[in-house]
């Protein structure tokens, strides 16, 4: 009998336990699932004979005894809580696998981790995690053929699933951290484009799209993550021409949103005066000059360079911001106004699907001339609760808990899955799974 | 005798000093100026028989000792450096003259320093300084009359003489610290107008000036600066409906810069990559799109919203900012391989002179209809060395250390020059120093 501890019952921990607790008894798993509540535990648990549900807080005392009475530690904490949890990993001698990036601290435990025989599997979920090995795979694979690989560019998104709230212009819901969305893209964008060092600002990132088509699927765009450039070493691409990672959205979505961003909605730095009374129009209002008889509607047109019966304010005025609706807080910064405001529409109802897309791009050259291969996965979720983003966040953990403790992984210390070993089993099992990545 | 200590000789502090010294003689004073540099003390000193000129560092012991033997203290050291000087000041029962802005630190000394008999004057410069003076003294007055002020608009700049550089299309050269001008804006502009709260975010702020006409001296714009909210309660205007303070600029200025702005060139977060090998043109090309055939200057007319032939790009061409000219940098952010460029055209020339534009508005009901004041200050510099900025932030010290020596000045603790005991004699005797407001 093996013990797994899962630390965190929050909403992406729901199909990484569901997978466990159905291989645990013909594995010979007991599993244990630890949240600060303990009730949320249980519900994830459920009725499974294989599964026991305790109240853990990592930061309280009791936490390592816990940690020591397992024999491998699954973490979806928040990020910031895995330096610890890896502390206590090292002192008892227990692998850890998580799904969040390396951070300096983690990647710091990597020579002792390697020395005491550990894993430390980190970044492998979504996005890290199947990016990497769905990309690896066809990298390793072109270069084994003898391919000269000079592009990649890859981009994923969490959307809504065709079929879901058809009316909704933005074909976009909240279906992960809110806060993260309205956030997303503060700070410069770098990559390298043909061989250039190139940057993004904010204020560009936007306008900079790149369009995508996903056959069978249709259009969308992407625009620029934070750091390509990283991804040269680790992907073993140090002399690759173009590398571009970024934020897949559907096709006119970003024109919308760089409103808002122009308009300095996405604000966080500064809590607005006299919340309490604003209304989504007054909210808007507030971002554009004073104008005796001007509208809203045409202030902000011509502010941000759009026309007043365009696509991107027709998506705003869908969305409320220009009714007369009380905003409903008492005090915010512009950027927790418009998660509220946006929450209104943007929440996911119990029955809508979310939907993942992930397309990789990769040109090369080989036999002597330059050819492109394109590798899409699109993952659809059941409900609002069973959705593609768990899916796809837990299961390469939870596949990967189950290799390790077949024995099936040699790799040891602070690890990323970008190797053979780990991508050609979790990718098969995924494919049995419903994830799978298509290749043209 | 009475003496006076001057704490920093860097360039602000050259009228003030020649101020001092001139009227020691007739005041019976002692003038003695501290640097961390004893050579720039000297320097300012000259062959004065009232000055002296001394080693000083405020962090380093004995620092305690000088100030001690003085009766009063102005520190145009840099602003961190005045909490620690106004305790020592405190301590040793000594006034303190600044230009800088009344920190929380600061502020939190003003019970103190009342009670110990104590005047710690801060903001008594040109912006701050005699912007708070010029525009109270027109209040005041307004306000006497009768009248109920709805608007305040003030904007001060420091640019250049109408002879200095003619061919220079930006009319704009560095007058005072070039970092702070590369990086001025960053942040959000909060204000009033009409009685609404206003935000403009730096992606919009040079997009949304206002246009200034100064009868004999031409066309400027302002754009607002971090906090006008604030000035309400500075100058008892808490019902105004708008309340507006900028930065000026010639006209056309503010066009140009935004390019800047929106290419990301002004970014000091991060690290270019290869800035050992970067030209001015490949500078600006890494905020680009790369594109097979296109030009770097269609690219940015067309990212930017300009025309490839227009003055914005006429500003960046006549700068150098295309041009094949090594940065000459061995690293750098991008605001600092920016300000590196620009140094090389917009550095003060021996000869240059500077000139500062203050200007106010004021909107009011008086005797049943609207009615409108406007105030200008221009101020030119005789050279690059004794240039206006340096006579509008010195000589309102000079002038507050001589009222407050002969007994004039009967305010006490933490103050910002607002009152008529401030404002009616500084301003009358800058007025006899060619520092004039004009009315109109």
């Amino acid at each position: 009998m093996r013990s797994i501890l899962v630390l965190g019952a929050g909403r992406s921990s729901s199909a990484l336990i569901s997978y466990l607790l159905e291989k645990a008894p013909g594995q010979s798993w007991k599993v244990t699932v630890g949240d600060v509540s303990e009730a949320a535990a249980r519900e994830r648990v459920g009725n499974s004979a294989s599964g026991k549900a305790i109240a853990f807080d990592v930061k309280k005392e009791g936490s390592e005894t816990v940690i020591a009475a397992h024999d491998l530690v699954i973490s979806v904490l928040p990020a910031m809580y895995h330096p610890l949890v890896a502390k206590f990993c090292l002192k008892h001698r227990k692998h850890l696998l998580t799904a969040s990036y390396v951070s300096q601290d983690m990647h710091a435990l990597n020579a002792e981790a390697k020395n005491a025989g550990l894993l430390f599997l980190n970044e492998c979920g979504l996005d890290p995690g199947i990016d990497h090995m769905s990309a690896m795979q066809v990298i390793d694979r072109l270069r084994s053929e003898g391919a000269d690989l000079y592009s990649f560019e890859s981009f994923t998104g969490g959307l809504i699933a065709p079929e879901t709230d058809p009316a909704n212009p933005w074909r976009y819901k909240f279906t992960w951290n809110p806060r993260n969305v309205v956030m997303a893209g503060q700070g410069t964008a770098k990559f390298l484009q043909e061989g250039q060092f190139k940057y993004i600002p904010y204020q560009q990132l936007f306008k900079r799209v790149t369009p995508v088509e996903v056959t069978g699927y249709g259009r969308y765009e992407g625009y620029a993550n934070r750091d390509s450039l990283g991804y040269r070493a680790l992907y073993g691409l140090q002399d690759i021409k173009t590398m571009l990672r970024g934020t897949l959205r559907n096709e006119g979505f970003c024109a919308a949103w760089d409103v808002l961003v122009q308009l300095g909605c996405t604000d966080d730095s500064y809590s607005m005066e006299g919340v309490s009374e604003m209304t989504h129009r007054s909210f808007l209002n507030s971002f554009t000059g004073y104008h005796a008889t001007r509208k809203l509607e045409e202030k902000i047109a011509k502010q941000t360079g759009v026309t007043q019966d365009g696509p991107e304010l027709a998506k705003l005025r869908w969305t409320g911001l220009f009714d007369e609706t009380p905003v409903g807080l008492e005090e915010g910064t512009p950027a927790q106004v418009l998660e509220h405001i946006l929450n209104k529409k943007w929440k996911l109802a119990p029955d809508d699907k979310d939907m993942i897309v992930m397309w990789h791009r990769f040109r090369y050259a080989k036999d002597g001339r330059g050819q492109e291969t394109q590798a899409t996965l699109v993952a659809k979720g059941d409900d609002s609760v069973r959705t593609a983003m768990a899916k796809t966040v837990g299961l390469p953990l939870g596949i990967a808990a189950k290799l390790l403790l077949e024995g099936k992984i040699k790799s040891r210390g602070v690890v990323v899955p970008v190797t053979k070993e780990f991508y050609d089993p979790i990718l098969a099992e995924l494919k049995t799974l419903g994830v799978e990545l298509e290749e043209k």
